[in-house]
């Protein structure tokens, strides 16, 4: 049971679950499920997909996730930047004919889900690791602004399209004058109001009386009024007839749990599109997660939390609907609506299968003028543009990281824009870890210290070289510390021997090792000895495990004092 | 002046030039011009080119190299690798009719060229470092392999085709009846003669009163004789009209520099396997060129290379010909016959041209197999299957890395076996360092040194956690220390402090900052201050900068030895 529970956190929550953390998930799922409803249809939409896939996304895959997280309070579904990427990738692949376009959602939503799985089972949530959290942010920002840019359309009651800012803003631009005044009025009035009630509503419902956590979690139930009021006023004065774009028909009922239909062309094309959602999703639910968890002095499994999200994504996709993972707004009503487990979780996924049974019929004459009123209030919490100050102070190739993953983001759109920004965080990694830092150094006068020969007034031999490397040998920065010791060695010509103080080598890989014995070599062809000291005990090991120990021309020393000394005095 | 030969070192040579440098360069340039010759056809014939294209590639990429290479004996031209991967890029882009043979080839050198002037002009040699030293020999062993495979058809004189190593072993299996006799007869000789004259040439030489690097120089004649005995036999015999494949006619004449005539789709096809071609061909020469260069104690300046590999792909692209770079065989040839100076190449240069004006007549009967026997000899020394037991040894993570490499290179062919060996390097790179040594430390009894908890017996306080960190900090290793802080504080549910050794931290990024800054802000929800102790100048620089420091819950203190005590009193 304790060997299942590990797999399966849910298991150890039922045997300590009692009324009280009954009735606090239940109220936490009740907030969330209303603010829920109308996200869950606008992301639909913002994916191009029918409307009831946004609660079908809101269902099992909750439930899944329940199942298999470890993180308490995380509320899956679908979000915004996963949703315009679906967007974005199902555009290029239907307009080949390989697949359709709900059929290709749920085969994205598979994918994602099977890669998930695959790397939680196998413990490879480290490559999560190839996304800087710059770049991270940066990328949001820019899809945060693409996403919004793209909804002013429906705001204004036009046609537009494009897939990058340049194209949308053109596109927009060009057709602004076909606005319809209707849909403008509700548009602007919804996007007014949501701002409005981010702050506003909750202080409002203070001033009633109403407690500040209580007031906190009603105010994010103000999207719900205002699909009330539009839906309302649309119906009653007839603005669809006005030109008033109307969500229309949902159908109602549940998900049926189905395979997608689908051809290898269609897999391959997928793919790529498939795994960029898949980290950018886990990256934004993990750090989510970690934040409610430490909250509580809980922790979260990196790994557990990739089966948990490739769990859900899975059942997405058999669902019929597209990819998901942690939202954080949600995630965080939902803590501080008081969710005290996963079953506040399924309890939401209850909820929203009861809108999808009984509530759909209500909601045909809801504006999409007010869904996107929604996208864009949500997404512009996600932009922020102090990440390109912070960078710029910080670091200039930190700055060039980020600029270059906004920019191709704006202007490529957002596949080529993560692509690249995971390009760009290997490449600052390389960068960073390319040059180690390494000192010449010197005996420091009545001491057994050896300090950098720049900085402090010390003790050097002609004959006897000391270097101290301050970072593990791997094989991205070996070529820098072979070059480094090769230029050292044209500018001493009386050098004798070379000792390297390895006191802060804490690992070595087998190219770092096969550089220190062509190194060796080398240095023995110009009568150079290699020496080393302080070796850690498990470099030691590699060390002796590679045969480079016997091949070295030179001593393993105990410490630099003790190779110094027995070396100057041999060559003296 | 100076500065001039700073871009241009051959300049810094002329100066000191006299009499004997000129004749040892002399001496070095005939025994390699006449190595060059079989050599420069056979790899024109692997690239699937007319064997005079392997003359002009021996030409101005040579004078090309010796202006602005920073090594003075490498010798540059057509090499094994980077004709298969000619061949294998041609074959895949040509088959699509975007471009013809010979354009794509001169294109693909042109790319090349281009890409590495451009690393070198923005000093980015260090993404060279994307390839781990094993995954490299394990990818030039498995080449080496599909190279010698791939001429046995040659041997046998049958037909055979296929890209990978399967196809190729099916293919010649299934046409081995077929084989010609007379063919087989000189391709095994030849085999035989070649494989003899590595090593018994030299020795038999020398019996005769050779001097021994004379003779190691002689014998690097020995294709030569080869190809001379060989051609003699076919013609004498007639056995071209038995079956023998030859050469035939090769053109005369020295190559015209021209553009080759191109469209954009057959830059986008030939970008990806131009910069892989680039890269392997500039790891490879400058691991000779460092080789060689440490042996005279000079330097060779990476930046320096790629310009110079650069602008020797661009004159081998404008010559008509295809890729090339440094070669070891010949460089080391090159280097034990003598070379003083980059004039040595200019040379051979001339020796090729005098070969290319006046020599290929002569060549007309040279079969086919003779050529087939020069290239397996030359691969087979590249193969290096120790290089499996010493990764096993060594750690199992290079192990995989390199199985995958030559795995994949051998069913898949070489840019999916070099893509997947680059993607295999960086894992493992993320893997090394995305986890950083972490250790609970304690104070050690009677001392202000602190040790590892786990192997010492050391004084702790249960309000206070002392952890160091042995890496600099870095977005790929940055949620490792965070989820370790986050499961550890979950463990002490007394920590109102933590203390982070910062003393081995050389550097920070900006990814590292925000993780200090989440956990500061989730440390303080646990009422645990975060304090940080021996940050060194640079990473205090950065810190500030960056504005943590205001935000900093706990202090920055001088050595961990007065934060612990200073922690204890206040808690105590």
């Amino acid at each position: 049971m304790e060997k299942l529970s590990r797999f399966v956190p849910l298991l150890g929550q039922i045997s300590t679950y009692d009324r009280a953390k009954f009735s606090s998930d239940l109220i936490a799922a009740t907030v969330v499920t209303i603010m829920l409803i109308p996200q869950s249809l606008a992301y639909a939409m913002l994916a191009g997909l029918p409307a009831e896939l946004g609660l079908y996304a809101s269902i099992f895959p909750l439930l899944a996730y329940a199942l298999f997280g470890s993180c308490k309070t995380l509320a899956v579904g679908p979000v915004a930047i996963a949703s315009l990427m679906t967007a974005s990738a199902l555009g290029k692949v239907t307009a080949l004919g390989i697949i359709g376009y709900v059929e290709g959602a749920m085969l994205l939503a598979l994918l994602s889900g099977i890669f998930l799985l695959l790397l939680g089972v196998f413990r490879l949530g480290f490559i999560s690791n190839f996304l800087s959290h710059p770049v991270v942010v940066g990328f949001i920002t820019a899809s945060g602004l693409v996403i919004a840019l793209s909804q002013f359309k429906h705001i204004l009651g036009i046609k537009a399209e494009g897939h990058n800012f340049v194209e949308i803003v053109y596109s927009t631009i060009s057709n602004l004058t076909q606005f319809n005044t209707y849909t403008l009025i509700i548009g602007v009035c919804s996007v007014l109001f949501l701002f409005w009630a981010r702050q506003g509503s909750a202080k409002l419902l203070e001033r009633f009386g109403i407690s500040k956590s209580l007031a906190f979690s009603l105010s994010k139930a103000a999207p719900v009024v205002g699909v009330a009021v539009t839906t309302l006023v649309v119906s009653q004065f007839g603005l669809d007839k006005q030109g008033v774009a109307i969500v229309g028909t949902i159908p109602t009922g549940m998900p049926s749990l189905v395979l997608p239909s689908f051809s290898w062309a269609a897999v391959e094309a997928l793919f790529v599109p498939a795994v960029l959602i898949s980290i950018i999703g886990y990256v934004e639910s993990v750090s989510v997660g970690r934040t409610l968890s430490a909250k509580k002095r809980e922790r979260i499994d990196g790994n557990q939390e990739l089966i948990a999200l490739g769990a859900a994504n899975i059942a997405s996709g058999m669902s019929g609907a597209f990819p998901v993972t942690g939202g954080f707004a949600r995630s965080v009503v939902n803590y501080d609506a008081g969710a005290e487990t996963q079953f506040a979780a399924i309890f939401t996924a209850v909820g929203i299968s009861l809108a999808a049974l009984f509530l759909t019929p209500l909601l045909h004459y809801l504006p999409i003028a007010m869904l996107a009123a929604t996208i864009i209030v949500a997404v512009l919490s996600l932009v922020d543009f102090s990440i390109f100050k912070r960078a710029w102070d910080f670091s200039k190739s930190d700055f060039a990281a980020v600029s270059i993953t906004v920019f191709l983001t704006l202007l490529m759109g957002v596949e080529i824009g993560v692509a690249s920004g995971i390009i760009a965080s290997i490449l600052l990694l390389l960068h960073h870890t390319s040059k180690p830092h390494i000192a010449e150094v010197g005996l420091l006068p009545n001491s057994e210290h050896f300090r950098n020969i720049l900085h402090f007034d010390v003790e050097c031999h002609p004959s006897v070289l000391s270097l101290r490397v301050d970072e593990s040998l791997l094989f991205s920065n070996v070529s820098y510390l072979e070059e480094y010791i090769s230029d050292l060695i044209t500018k001493r010509p009386d050098a004798k021997a070379v000792i390297l103080d390895c006191a802060a080598i804490n690992t070595i890989d087998l190219s770092a090792v096969e550089m220190l014995e062509a190194l060796n070599h080398r240095l023995s062809h110009q009568n150079i000895a290699l020496h080393l000291s302080e070796v850690k005990v498990p470099v030691q090991r590699l060390l002796k495990r590679s045969g480079l120990l016997e091949e070295l021309t030179g001593e393993m020393h105990l410490s630099q004092y003790d190779a110094y000394q027995s070396l100057v005095k041999h060559y003296e």
